[in-house]
């Protein structure tokens, strides 16, 4: 709750939202009570469906990742990864310390079984109306092939069971179309994708196509990721401030989408944008009421190490 | 002449152009003579200032390069190769096959001394209104730090050159602001640009400073250079498809800048964009005017080799 630029005063807000969602799971709201209770009482949540789980200490945005979660034994990111580790809850969300989520993650819950590497994904609005998913947005800045591989896979499970994507077509970001194009390492990943029965490749994407329907996973390695999420991000803060009124381009405020699940670990951890509101935080609740739902986690570790 | 989808009917446009600026430099205009000669009469241009020099084949956009030039000598790109290796021209132009236009420099025009590799840029438009320099942006999808330092400093010459910009700012992209963040590449070239006198280093710029003014030349290896130009290239497009008017996505247009020069070989040659226009043929005209009058290869030469 403690997590963001406007906590917990959007988180509350989230929260309220969700709870009147059909048939909400039951939360656990990790933070400073004397903060969170009157805000509790100010929007009327119902007592029952909320757990009040005590958190006297915040991580700051800017503090050092393993530096705080070492120091602050009971912030609220800290005693969320307890909770998980100890399964006392099955998903945890916080919009705080990027990288403090990470280190937590790290070293309170395990990867699945055989995973190189686990990865972060971003949503991306597609011309047709789709949304599309591009993995890895800078979890991973070097990559090797068979990692690209694993993220390729995962991607495919992400775009099934949470975008409700049949069939969902791979590509592999690189800088021409034809096989046999780009830097070693796409040059590398080209064939084991194509291999790949569990994965429906359409080969080679282009710059100009992460945004058109070509491909619905977009596989590339972190640098590259990181280099076009961010300056997506960027034409969205530019269309604003020219005034720009345009339904495709309002897509790209990331804020709506939430938040980006860690891939390639046993549970759902959910990391926020810094700058989430009301509706990233109902969103990311959503979006892990949907991976405990259908134990998209199971699903993953079978994509994974079929046997 | 005969280069591009437009050609030669646009590149004479050009040509007419150009030769109505304030002092021309006298053309060379390579192709087939039965199409260009009703052509220059038609437009009126003057004989004084244009030598019509015959090639009666051409090479198509999507022939082999070393294939085409190979079986192709009378081809206009080869001969306006064989015309720049003699010094019958000052400098080489075509919105033909990309492919050729590298495989024939490569084969044709001596790489500066002290050179790692030659270089291909774009211009970026800034949102304040200045224009800045992104390099490469595909001649090398992968790249050593060495090569960065040198793009850096080429980049450098070309700003304050061609661009006018005094003292241009350079920046490494990124993934993150503090030297230390990034893949392999990007941490290992940080330091030889934070050492290098001949640039002004301002740091790491990360994907969302890429259309801001942080920084005047913006380097990159090639895979990750390629996918952002691309990417900014269908940006353009999808405003012009959303119907969207603003000043500032207009300059995305990149048929107006003309042409991008190899960068790192002792002659300018310039390579246009397959659509390329009148306007992208003025442009890449008065470009290589420029880098004539300015010696442009000469300066750069100094910034490789200083002694």
């Amino acid at each position: 709750m403690m997590g963001g630029d406007y906590a917990p005063a959007e988180a509350i807000k989230g929260v309220k939202s969700y709870l009147e969602t059909s048939s909400p799971l039951p939360l656990c709201l990790v933070g400073d009570e004397k903060q969170l209770n009157p805000l509790l009482e100010a929007h009327q949540i119902n007592p029952a469906l909320v757990q009040l789980q005590h958190a006297e200490e915040v991580i700051g945005m800017h503090e050092h990742p393993t530096k705080a979660l070492k120091e602050k034994p009971n912030s609220s990111i800290a005693k969320g990864f307890a909770l998980l580790a100890k399964n006392k809850i099955d998903a945890f969300i916080s919009a705080g310390n990027t990288g403090a989520m990470l280190v937590g993650t790290h070293f309170s819950i395990k990867p699945l079984e055989g995973l190189l590497r686990p990865t972060i994904s971003t949503l991306i609005p597609k011309r047709n109306g789709q949304t599309g998913l591009l993995l890895d947005v800078g979890l991973n800045a070097d990559c090797k092939p068979e990692q690209l591989n694993q993220f390729a896979m995962m991607g495919t499970v992400y775009a099934k069971e949470i975008l409700g994507i049949d069939n969902p077509r791979t590509g592999l970001i690189n800088v021409g179309e034809e096989e046999g194009k780009g830097n070693q390492l796409a040059q590398a990943t080209y064939p084991l994708l194509k291999a790949n029965e569990q994965i429906n490749f359409i080969g080679n994407i282009e710059g100009r196509d992460i945004l058109d329907e070509k491909a619905d996973v977009m596989v590339c390695d972190g640098f590259t990721g990181n280099i076009i999420l961010k300056m997506a991000e960027s034409i969205y803060d530019i269309a604003r401030s020219e005034k720009i009124n345009n339904a495709y381009f309002d897509r790209f405020n990331f804020e709506d989408y939430g938040g980006t699940p860690i891939l390639g670990i046993a549970k759902p951890v959910i990391i926020g944008h810094g700058i989430s509101g009301e509706k990233a935080f109902l969103n990311m609740l959503k979006l892990a009421e949907k991976m405990i739902r259908k134990d998209v986690m199971a699903t993953l570790q079978k994509a994974i190490q079929p046997q």
